[in-house]
């Protein structure tokens, strides 16, 4: 049994981590952190926890955080950073589900996410948390930046023709999510007055989760990728679909070949599930569930592929997978306190 | 051609408004306010309107709004009543959509707005603007307080039952609104992430909407009206249904008797739309629309009346009936811009 | 560990009842029934099931039902009622999630469902599973005829009042449901495009959840008690909300007292979540969740009570019901396989 | 005043063509066919039309539609292609909402449609009827093919890069559509709880509208165009979002200078309306209105364009393009009876 605390739990992120802890064997929610709710119960704000956690929010303090075996920073970005190097001093181990630590090139960060870095140096330490990448890693980390959602989404979508080198890297993810990746806060914006019963795409010109998959395809490919990436949002509450095109280099690829590979790459994943040939796969299917659901297509039988790829963003896209890291890093079963099938209808 | 002016056009009554004046054949909007967004184009927060208005937002100046035949206010409660009187001083008509001049006890008033009232002199003045019961006085105002949504629901599902005494007067009336009603400001609790997906009752301790219903029944009974009223939020955004729920006082009313008695208080109303018997109307046919559609049911065939009433809450639960009443005022036919079927599917 | 079967899974009810019993840890689905998909795998039809169920479709056979434990029903009415005596026979348990053995009065359920009884005799003998009313004998049970959504919601919302007649027995019950209530089945009336983003009521005139409703209520007070039920359709998928206005015989109960009454009744109860004075219960706090949680509410101090009662109609409305009666009968804890927090947002 | 007729108008491009043809001052809708629904009224079918159009259905026979001006066909695809020979021979007009007549190879018909063509001469003389394309064609034809609704979006989106010859002709259409597109039949997929609050892709290997949008851009070009086509589903009732992309042939284009071509080349068009640079257009901005709005990017100021491109698919995707066209074929200005702002929020 771990002792654990989430810090800023007044977010989409931080109630979804809740819904998934609280029912996790090994795992004791010792403290629940929100400076401004501090003194009001957690299920005041969130009934669907009442009879799970009796527990009041408390301001955030180091000292009491550091209490604890693991911290799970549900924050808005550049806040991790600042208690980070204090509790890794106290022996505590950090996931941060906010983008803190995950891009490697420090300026490339400060540019996005205009603000000055508090800790660079940990910032090469942080694991990326995706562990169908980096899964012996994180198993050994201290700190990990769990990845974005969309990043989820289009990377676990394009890694297998990555990997063995199959595509241009000159590749487009249009990509569509629910409103809840825009999080819980005040705004006209997101209303459902303005985002019901309409769809448009945001951020065409220019999106932080760019760099951040731009880098792990880098990476994975060694040469610089090329990405076009555009992110609209669906009139719902949760998902993400990704859909990816890539021209295979030669065209000596069949369908069926490519459908093979990414069975055998993900065939020992517990959260990665290949469709069948020509599958459309529903973000619904996903709903709740930490898997991400793959479909390849390769339509009027050219060169282009079009890969389908769906999470549930607040799950595999966020708290589930950093449920998933936890597991890794304390030694439990990956899949421990995650097995469930999605909500559907 | 007249000229108005609409003060505070941020909102969804606002724009609303604007949706419908700008199709008005007798109509300029001659300016549009908003002290916030002054210097910025209207299209620009309302892309709907790109290419049928082409003005700025504008400070609301009282002697530039002076300039004008009549002045619509569609801001919060507390705004207009502090312009009106230099307005009419100026001889310029107003329409008030929010509830400064709705409700005649200044007292009641001031308890459930949480304000003093600027000029409760003026209160006595105003026409409650609900062209099926005050049609005459309305073309006669210099003063309209155009009702609430709510009551534009509720009372019009009511108004026969009362005048003629056929109902013993404690009534339910359990109403659903779509989100539009709650406005459009930041805030966390109609984003689409909290209010989509799920349906809640609020307000059900007490409701500003009840004194104002119970203020016209009342009036209209000749005796005090006892209205429990328990609104619900839809997750939806336009839309208004009221399940009334009324008790004969005698039981030797048909059913058949009390649809005469309907479609004949109504016969000659354009905007008031009677069923037949058992029917059940939907809010989305009269999405857009400046229609009021009921339908009465006598559930196993006894004393108690169930009468089914829906509007669109932005139409004519607020900028349609606006316009209905403008044009009463100006001596226009009544349905002059008005007339066009709700938007279905 | 105990084998079930599940027959006519391809509705909403049965694919809840698969997603739960997957997860069960002490019941082995051995069977999926559908004679019109037989051959066809159960996850090719419901994705969010694949990983977690390894079987086909099969044609519903009575020797094959009969090798199980306990076998559910999740079937249109009037198709259990074929097979249960040949079932019970065999000595195999079953549960009913349709109406079939609901309404005790023979008559009453012909007129209602509008078919012939095919074992009238067994329509005694079965027990109405709402473990919160008839724990005890849902234990000894061999038939459980599982109640319907609006009952369910209905029914808990009024327990305590009626048991303690402490309320006059004409009441309204005034009903909000998710589309999932109408099952999965082609027609036009359930488009997404005919009932999304709209509201309507329905079965004003007549309901067959009226007379089942009634006979509950009835029961429990030991007189006839008159209920005016209204249902409604809400623009979703889950969720059934209950509106309940029932008027206190005696005005000398104040509303602590009912609210004291309320905690009392459901204290041991793990399904029942009585929320803190003048809440709003939100049908999203029990997605997916078999919980049904209520508030308590007295507008303006009078004897008007307003009860407002939510649920998850496809749980505890539905599956999640028939699994805490499964638990009961196997003797198993009445908890388990059941206890998770709803999906919020 | 013309006389038309509407075949088939029980689907939701039937209807939305009554809604606009009612409030067209020189139109006259003689009659309205269904087989099916003959003798009932049609606003017992479509509410929002009770008070608007005085009509029962009748049964489609040649004869009586002959004693028309023009004839609209809103019927699935197919039917038009039979009775279009006689009516044209009795020197009727008929405008086809369907795909009858929209793609020159018959062959290439055949294939897609699944059916052999009824009247493959008529095929040659047809105008696809684009507006902002063939306006001078369609003044004059007796029978217009009206184009799809993704076609529509997508080729008003290309149009200006296609005549001047600027891109790759290896061209990525990324298309959103609500639920209207898939009609109104009964069906399980596109029941609100099998589409509401989900997304999806489909028909990614092949879809109908592709040889019909690469059609229009390959006569455009002159020569063939490479289009990679891929249809998803929104979970909202109307609206097309379109995500084109497009790499242009030569890096000497700006972005100041692409986004000039477009609003010269549409400046005098009603319906098509070019938003400023960076602009992401809202499907509900045009909500009801026969409006394309076009927003051009050109993310990280490479070589690469994302043009984006939304209608309502009801209006400017089918029934308004079909007014349009009437006008101009009636030599009627071509906004009678189009000119309404979208309906927002």
């Amino acid at each position: 049994m771990k002792k654990v605390a989430v810090v800023g739990a007044t977010g989409y992120t931080g109630v979804e981590l809740l819904r998934l802890l609280v029912n996790h064997p090994q795992i004791r929610v010792s403290q629940v952190t929100s400076r401004e709710n501090a003194g009001t119960r957690v299920d005041a704000m969130f009934p669907n926890l009442r009879g799970f956690l009796d527990l009041d929010f408390t301001a955030p303090e180091v000292e009491q955080l550091a209490d604890n075996d693991l911290v799970f920073f549900a924050t808005p970005n550049g806040v991790a950073m600042k208690s980070t190097p204090a509790l890794l001093a106290a022996g505590v181990k950090v996931i941060d589900l906010a983008a803190d630590f995950r891009i490697k090139n420090i300026e490339v960060w400060e540019k996005w996410y205009e603000m000055k870095h508090a800790c660079p140096d940990l910032v090469a330490e942080a694991v990326y948390g995706l562990p169908e990448l980096n899964r012996a890693e994180i198993a050994k980390a201290r700190l990990i930046a769990n990845p974005g959602c969309y990043p989820t989404a289009v990377t676990l979508g394009l890694v297998p023709l990555i990997e063995q080198g199959l595509v241009d890297l000159d590749i487009i993810a249009d990509t569509k999510s629910g409103a809840s990746g825009a999080g819980r806060k005040a705004s006209v914006a997101h209303l459902l007055c303005e985002s019901a019963d309409s769809f448009k795409a945001y951020g065409v010109s220019g999106h932080r989760h760019q760099p951040e998959i731009a880098q792990t395809l880098t990476n994975l490919a060694g040469k610089a990728v090329d990405l076009t990436f555009v992110p609209h949002l669906l009139p719902m509450i949760r998902g993400i679909h990704a859909t990816l095109y890539a021209d295979l280099t030669a065209n000596t690829e069949s369908a069926a070949s490519i459908q093979a590979l990414y069975e055998a790459r993900y065939q020992a994943e517990a959260f990665v599930d290949v469709m069948p040939p020509k599958s459309h796969p529903e973000t619904r299917s996903v709903r709740g569930a930490n898997t991400c659901r793959i479909a390849i297509h390769q339509p009027q039988g050219g060169k282009r592929l079009v890969v389908l790829s769906v999470i549930d963003n607040l799950v595999k896209g966020a708290a589930g997978q950093a449920v998933q890291n936890m597991n890794l890093m304390f030694g439990y079963p990956e899949t421990t306190g995650l097995l469930s099938p999605g909500l559907l209808p």
